[in-house]
């Protein structure tokens, strides 16, 4: 016996009740784009005499009350009336009488919702790209401040060559900017207007669809009725960009486990995000990191669903896709607010430069530098590999790295060793790597100031 | 510019409230679970000496009082709180003061956690095998009912040969059946107890683990603390039942939305059920059963999601696994009303009998059946097929079915046929099949008897 | 006891082949992307003095004769080479001996495979993208042969409003068209240089990487290389394409399933492109078009695939990226034999046009247009639906359509009916929605023209 | 322009030559199975006396023959014969002439397919369940062997507690021993013969169902010809078995890797199952087991397609669930390799023990079990945290462990600390978790026993 509602509780009523549970959107949050949707197509209504001017007059004045009244709180939600189209109609027939219903001329629901799905998508597109620019810039700034920070650079979580941190930092920004694009890409197919598409038919009215468009802020007019009413191509799409994005941030969250981690110890997390422990104060999980990593399947899932949703669907407009918009807010209500704590959470990273420093040398991560050493010398690379490999091994049996090794011993490998060898280090090995996109700190720098301008 | 709060208005606080919001868990509405694990766990204690006897009654007697507080609404969610966890423990103290600390000897939050897990899921299984159940002997009733109603059966959506409506019916039955099944596997390995295992090492105390498994339903105990508080398969296995039975669901919507279309008619949709349009008073829009077909898509994505959370995660618990009661819940809120749903539309679908016995004869579907007369006879099967094939050749060209040519286009064929062959009509071919598993009326009752008495 | 091979008999070697068959990799197709990599880079080098120039020749000239050997097919797949990469590195030393060994300055395995991974998915995109336009151009053909033939418009599976094949054609076309620029979209951030990377930090040595972009195609470097080394995210966005594409192309797919009915009755199959029966000479299976609607799933599990794979991923190149060719010919391969079917068979569909045409009329398809009437004339709209919707109860109970009824019914409803109301046919309704977007055959024609201007 | 043939090379046949590659399917390997099931048919063929006796020997001996020359290699896959089942029937009409088309009495296509894929599955669940138990085994062999070895246990990828490295081994035995029933369970369901059903109405034939699946070691027969040949859940559940088996995996996969880093130095890597470095001998790559954690994204690819291939499909069977066989065989290929390779390579894995025994007494990870002695003393849990959390603070500030503190810090702290606290050391907390499911060695070695004997 149980007790709790979370699944028992919705199916009291009869059998209209059961069916207007299971047939109920999730649109109520929109209504500003709604409104704005009616407001232009009533003007057009208007302008292009298919409703008389002074009725379009009345619909938009009362759109406008009616908007208020959104704004202001004033507006319960009646679950009898289904969805916010349907509320804003009654709220708009409350408000000027049955004028109301001219609104509805050569509109239907189905272009109706059309637009206002890509108005949504068009909407997170734009704050996507807000939040992932704030998240880069950040990016940017620590990147400048740690471009000569060295690190180890890792490969299979092994021991490579040294980066810096500011290198390692700006990799992400990197890819955050595609993703920026990406959701740009996004928005560009999304911001067409549907509005014109009648049901699925096209309208039987003079309408002017572009003057509609260009009050919306939409680029174009969607181009066959048919496909405008019937495809959620943008919603998947944005999905995608969402997953890819969430996908990004979980390799940087597993980065930053990692570092948190007594194993690595290049960071301590800021208290305010992370969870302690009332016994061991030094234990900082990584909590909005493992969060974030873990979300990465939220994001996928999404996309997998309107993706699977879609499939298989005869033309045109099936109800189906009316679960488009749980995938639009399932999809950057795991996106947005991980663009945002990680904006606010990176910069107060506090990172144990000397201790990244330190191990930036360690585990024989000198070794290619040494062989590109005798290559630069004349040597072909595969036989300076042998060489090189061979001093590893006897710097492993003496227990030291490999520049405790005395000079003997690399004189002895080869007659191309002078004592200068020994001057590779960390830092000389990352200033060595100065060509676009290396990690010297001159490159990190120039990088850091090309993404800065790329992303305005 | 935008009003709409929908994932604007999360953000207002200061950094701790990001934090607080970003990891905010959703498992407010199981405190009836919660409540349970902690007096099975007290009374334990207390028997077991490991706290005051006097101390587990308050105990035990506080909770049930904190329950009753629940039970009648009176307990207002306090954010700051978190989790059910922390509300509980914290309203207990309010009724019993200190003792209440001593609940939480030998127990972490991350076994309290996946015992709460592991009851949840337990309970969606019962109800998910419940409402099968429900669904499966409403099919068990309309197959019996329209056992020897014939219909066209289809393959590559053409008509290939006649079937029964009840024999078309009650194969969704036994999908459904299957998939009650694998409920009943998943609950069998999610009902072991986690208790016990501490945060992941085990519990320093000598705990009656069996005891407490046995208050609380549990069939047996965890056999590894560490296994117990990582793994989450069980809630990948139950979004994996459920993402079965929705994709099994959405195969029964399709066959309901291609049914009531005006080209099959062959179901007239209950109005409570369907959509209509305010113009076309005979248009009825199968709207439940596509939202049932759209929703295996979120079904499926919520597998993903769960699956993808747990990938690649080192051991033992992380914080990843927080979403796992989200899939809990998105799988369940997908399946539960889906199948509360059908079981009610399903047997208000008005049947067009006649259409689909007048259909199930036609496009030849009785060729096959002509080809079996003759290898009753002695014909091998390769040329049966061929003399047939001729003769649905010559009944094309004379726009006929095969059941109007004269006999003599049959004796013209083949000296095996007999004029009995023109008594090959749908009902015959039906009574035909008449092995386990056929179409033949008998077999169909024969059949809904089997699987009624199998679901109990 | 089983004999097949299929999984067991790949495990008989020792531990070494276990290891080498469990990580081998699948780029054996691709030598003459390694090759033109490989010539590009030797150039650089040469030209910028890192290697001698006429070792540079050399190369150039080995590299040369090993393209022409594999061209001619005179190569053999050795297995212990593991991957193409080794296999043309061996081929040249056999030509060119040890100065084959100078190639490798400055680059790593990891550069080297994203060089090759970013050619094959950009040249995917470029078939994909030639693909698609065929297929569009096929259906902008169909669309204008077909601006004026009515059918049924659908929603939800029922019949609405008619439209005209063209335009129900070109729905998909425009749909295409937006998969087209998601793969240019995906193409543009593909084609970006990452070699100069090295294994992940950059390449100490002057080289010149602009001038190995410029020959190799790309439109940029990369601008990190730690990002360039670690992330597939083309990958992912490549199959995110092929996903909608697919998804996309299972909705044409399941319009032919439908159209192709009995049911429905609107197209016969070319016989090279169904599968018959040997009995039942009537019926054509639409394989084609229910392969290419699963195929979906395939496509939507690539994409899963590779954004799981990439989930949780610490920096920089891990071996789990090794997975990402097998998405790349994963998604490849679903996606483009299923455009190169769909561009052979959909202009070999015979379409039933008188059936459409006639079917257009019925279910009272016309009842908005008649609306429309009344709205024209003054009428609000709510109001004259409530007129129309008495007319279709009357014509349902009559068993007529609406344009059977006697215009004294229609005068009876409203006095705004004018005999010309009964005028109104599937023609009228069609002209009538002559607005961009719209089915009117003028429409379709200036939408066929303009979408074959946008493809070029 | 390119010259590989990976995606082009397929196309260039005429039309049929496109559908045939198209529609081809994967089952070739498969010749064992389709003969055991032929066999079976004809003898229950003869037995019933519905074909001649003396046919069904000849039939019988005809496929012994035919197996005979695909066991010995005599067999040439003929693509024009499109799949294993039509080689079958033209290689028995080579050897036996005309009777040969007795075999297809009474059976059709769709039940056979389903047949094969029964008998697919049903061996694929075996072999996992084989290899399953295989490397539970040595994992119980480990764990027993590791049972008093102690390393620090994770939380959060930080240190939380000692646990040995045996429990720490076995929770992946427990993990894996769920898969194992899984697979059971899906072999139940999926072991029921299909055969009989016909093309989906059942056979007019008195088949003796129950002799064929005694003969095939089938548990039962199906119930319903509709869902027999048009349902493919068991393959929805192989492949999910298959997707949560590898993601334990990948979490194994993950450890390892972190183990085979430097900044744990828990394992070093048996050669053969890691790459190397030309330069970095010390560089062990854990290459298996990075791509065993990314085919967990291949593994729950293959599930989302084949349920979003069966999504939305009417009955009965429909071309599309051709692609079943690629899942299962996908799905196979990722998750039978990598039990293989783990079963070879976790045995041969080196565990640094000392340095996993020093680290886990680190990190104050004793905290715990130092507020359990005040807790055991009489003291309140939450008070007994406060007064630990103030001596981990004092060490903290001291830089040394909570054991490296003088005994007057403790007595400070509570009066009811006596000396032996001191005594509280990694040893001594792993044997007070000695409770069912507990880190005590002792408690290691019994679950090791229970699941050996649990998995036979």
């Amino acid at each position: 016996m149980t007790e709790q509602r979370t699944w028992g509780g919705r199916f009291e009523g009869g059998m209209e009740q059961l069916t207007a549970d299971y047939t109920a959107g999730m649109d109520r949050d929109f209504w500003a784009h709604d409104i704005a949707g009616s407001v232009a197509h009533a003007r057009m209504l208007g302008k292009q005499g298919i409703i008389p001017a002074d009725e379009a007059g009345a619909i938009v004045a009362g759109l406008a009350h009616v908007l208020q009244d959104f704004r202001e709180g004033r507006v319960t939600w009646r679950p009898e009336l289904e969805d916010i189209h349907t509320h804003v109609e009654v709220l708009l027939r409350e408000k000027i009488g049955d004028a109301a219903g001219r609104l509805h001329t050569a509109r239907s629901r189905n272009d109706q919702v059309a637009l206002l799905n890509r108005m949504v998508v068009r909407e997170a597109c734009d704050i996507a790209s807000d939040s992932l620019r704030a998240l880069i810039l950040v990016l940017c700034d620590l990147g400048e401040r740690h471009a000569a920070d060295p690190m180890p650079g890792y490969t299979h979580v092994q021991r490579a060559q040294p980066v810096t941190l500011g290198h390692h930092l700006l990799a992400y920004a990197e890819m955050l900017a595609r993703d920026r694009e990406r959701f740009a890409d996004c928005r560009k197919r999304a911001n067409v207007l549907p509005l014109g598409s009648g049901a699925l038919a096209g309208a039987p009215y003079p309408l002017d669809r572009e003057m509609v468009a260009a009050e919306l802020g939409f680029e174009g007019i969607s181009r066959n009725s048919m496909d405008a009413t019937a495809d959620r191509d943008f919603v998947a799409e944005f999905a995608s960009a969402c997953a890819i994005t969430q996908v990004h941030i979980s390799r940087f969250a597993e980065d930053i486990v990692l570092w948190a981690s007594a194993e690595y110890g290049f960071v301590t997390l800021p208290d305010g995000f992370a969870t302690g422990s009332s016994i061991m104060p030094q234990k900082k999980n990584a909590d909005v990191a493992e969060l974030a990593r873990g979300r990465a399947g939220r994001a996928i899932g999404e996309l997998v669903g309107i993706l699977t949703t879609m499939k298989g669907l005869p033309m045109s407009y099936d109800r189906d896709l009316q679960e488009d918009k749980a995938y639009i807010l399932g999809a950057s209500n795991v996106v947005l607010p991980t663009l945002r704590i990680f904006t606010a959470m990176v910069p107060a990273l506090a990172f144990n430069l000397e201790r990244m420093r330190q191990v930036a040398g360690l585990s024989f991560s000198l070794a290619t530098d040494i062989a590109d050493y005798l290559v630069q010398r004349g040597m072909p690379f595969r036989e300076a590999h042998g060489v090189v490999g061979g001093l590893v091994r006897e710097a492993e049996s003496r227990h030291c790295e490999l520049n405790e090794l005395p000079f003997e011993a690399y004189a002895a490998a080869s007659p191309l060793f002078a004592r200068e060898v020994l001057k590779i280090t960390v830092d000389s090995a990352l200033a060595a790597r100065d060509i676009p996109g290396g990690t010297a700190p001159r490159q990190v720098r120039l990088a850091a100031a090309a993404l800065r301008a790329a992303v305005g």
